[in-house]
């Protein structure tokens, strides 16, 4: 279906309600890209996993600087800074009683380690985060909480703020009331063997404990278990090691704008992963979509805006990257900012937070996105991790809002790799953001009101 | 949609062509059994996986006894006896370069172990068996050979035979041409980074070396890796250990016929499963159908021919279980056998192999079937694993064959789990079992002729 949108939009006569020429060449040629595929492509083959602030994501670095160069982009640099870093060592779950076998288990960000002899304990089953911080501490005390939860998928990801609470806030509250170790099934909306593994902060006052994800189909067997009444009995053992001071860095690379004074588009992703895939959908394509986009709106010409490529590093682990970019660009004048780090499915909706009275650029988008099968919501936009800073300060924002509805499937997990990218969608990508970087670092609005 | 079928098959007036209401009563019964997903479930939940000649097969042979005891079945009894058993230790693959970066891998049945350090060795390409059988020994000697190739769903499941040769041959084919390991892309049809292992036999002088297969995105990726045309090297842990003599064996349960004279009907499937996943479809499904349909069939009164449910042992190692039925039971008079170790998706399909002059009872269990979605067809049954040596001796066989279109894609991984299982499908297996048991059961016509 999403083929024969594509090739409509690509061969149909132009709508009723002109766009501009410029637009319409440059979906046509943004959806026979193949920058971004390679992109992608390339950085998961010969990087691969690139965990933030290791070794692996120096050379991400080192790949991006050559292959941004390789491409046309000015100013390439890597722009370094250092970071404290979590290594994950060994993870293994066994139920002991009453039904001995072996569980799929991943260690979170942060967690505490069990030490290489592990620890055993009785589960205590929570069926939610709120039954868990509702629960009285004797409850808990000595034992290894685990938290369930029904997460589904939904096309727009809202979900996972919700249920993602569980991994985010869930070892905390164990911690607090003593429990010696928390497992919460995976956030995630598969059933496969693959644990989603994510950050955790402890909380003030909260002494890190080993805190892990069971797969899905691990959580609801160790449900199964537990509801025959018995005492379960769990050894675990989650390693890890906490290293301090260790470099990270973001990549730049810009397509130089005609007005200095009009301010920069920042288009962003973050070239880090996780350890456990590839980081294909996580985030090599979002740096493919907006490093394809760039060239595709270059296209036309020079635009009157900068547009900067700000490949972040360090996003899955709390931001350090973002709040590098910040500490060091963050007082020049930023017009726009953007971020693709949801995937590689398709552009459904577009979202906008721009100055008042820029209702004229919001509707040239909305009408050069829609056919691309992209409809204008009246959501305000909000960014993602690597531009939160930014849009903190008061930048306007754009979201191209990407098809969530598998990528909570995949999300965090050894199952991130290449083959779960579709070409044509990432395509349908790549054409949004063109044109939307097209309009908006053209556009003769003044944007910028920060 | 399946739903609605099974829906109109138990509400639907009865057809032109009637089906004598014992049939309709047992379909109508069948498509609500629920003993099937009992069986399964608690074989997986409670023992969890069961591989051939361990404590947990153990486990499983005195949970089925327990189990079929307490449904009613007669002579209910575990039959033992010995077996040699590979046991997996640990299974570790990475490319030290040009890329490095770990895949994801298991050990094959009776693998080589390559001790606790591993071994080092540059990888051969080898697209296909075909490729690595044609290949100069100059091409194989001291590398790790890697055998892709292409296999994709099939509903009848037979690219298994001809993609599944990799494995079953692929080792010994390596090690006569000097490769110190040999890497195969999963036999399966998924694209998870969860391995198919399996079982592999050391061709007559064939040295073990160690055999592991890779995920299928873990095969893409080296490829991937390989097509950048620099040498690939990788590090590999796959170790393991024999043990001789460890105790196995099958679970045999009845319901005792009126005409002992008339011969056994056997009902097959096996209780044992690999070691990463729970066994779910392969084959805690096949008991469960086996279980229940025999209990169906029996509803409508005391069969003549006793159906004698056989769960046998070490199936997926090599069919000791069968070989060892065979020796105690080959000289009994078997009028039929049949087996159901294909998943528990839907039966699509019936195929017959009886004597000359059983045209009538074909065209029976043809016409109670065909309620049930089930076309009859003209190719001829072969059994499967558990009955072979009974097929080879003669004995007449049907086979319910079920759809496999999803069956590769769970196969010998871990990620066969209960939550694979579509209890709707389930009891559409438990209906065609039960109307096929009940009519070969009671059919006044001779069947054994052997």
């Amino acid at each position: 279906m999403l083929s024969a949108l594509l090739l409509g939009a690509a061969l149909a006569p132009a709508p009723a309600v002109a766009a501009p020429a410029d637009e319409a060449a440059i979906r046509v040629a943004a959806l026979q890209d193949d920058v971004a595929w390679d992109f992608a492509e390339g950085l998961t083959t010969e990087v691969g996993p690139r965990p933030a602030g290791t070794p692996q994501e120096a050379r991400a670095r080192d790949w991006a600087v050559a292959r941004l160069t390789a491409l046309g982009f000015k100013n390439v640099r890597a722009e370094p800074y250092t970071m404290p870093v979590w290594v994950r060592g060994r993870d293994q779950a066994n139920i002991l009683a009453p039904f001995p076998q072996a569980l799929v288990v991943a260690a979170l960000g942060n967690s505490g380690s069990t030490g290489e002899s592990g620890i055993e304990g009785e589960v205590a089953y929570f069926s939610s985060l709120a039954a868990l911080e509702a629960a009285p501490e004797d409850q808990v005390r000595g034992k290894i909480a685990f938290v369930d939860h029904g997460m589904k998928a939904t096309q727009d990801g809202s979900s996972y703020g919700y249920f993602g609470a569980a991994r985010r806030q869930g070892p905390s509250v164990a911690s607090k009331k003593g429990a010696i170790a928390i497992l919460i099934r995976s956030i995630g909306t598969d059933n496969h063997r693959v644990p989603h593994t994510g950050v955790q902060m402890w909380a003030e006052g909260a002494r890190p404990i080993p805190a892990g994800a069971l797969t899905v189909p691990d959580a609801e067997q160790l449900v199964r278990v537990l509801h025959r009444g018995q005492p379960v009995k769990l050894h675990l053992v989650l390693t890890s090691r906490m290293l301090k001071d260790q470099p990270s860095g973001n990549v730049i690379a810009e397509i130089p704008g005609t007005d200095p004074a009009a301010g920069i588009i920042v288009a962003a992703c973050h070239l880090d992963s996780w350890d456990q895939g590839t980081g294909a959908i996580d985030d090599a394509t979002g740096c493919g979509i907006v490093a394809a986009a760039a060239l595709q709106a270059a296209k036309a010409g020079q635009p009157r805006r900068t547009i900067r490529v700000l490949m972040a590093g360090a996003e899955e682990v709390g931001g350090d990257g973002a709040r590098a970019y910040f500490k060091a660009h963050g007082s020049e004048r930023h017009a726009l900012a953007m971020e693709s780090d949801f995937g590689a499915d398709r552009v459904w909706r577009v979202d906008f937070k721009l100055p008042e009275g820029h209702g004229m650029l919001s509707d040239r988008i909305g009408q050069a996105l829609a056919p691309l099968g992209v409809g204008a919501s009246t959501q305000q936009a909000g960014g993602g991790a690597d531009i939160a800073p930014l849009v903190k300060a008061g930048v306007p924002v754009i979201d191209l809002q990407q098809d969530g509805t598998r990528y909570f499937d995949i999300h965090h997990t050894p199952d991130d790799t290449l083959d779960k990218v579709d070409p044509l969608q990432l395509r349908q990508n790549v054409a949004a953001w063109a044109v939307t970087l097209h309009l908006a670092a053209n556009a003769e609005e003044s944007l910028a009101d920060n």
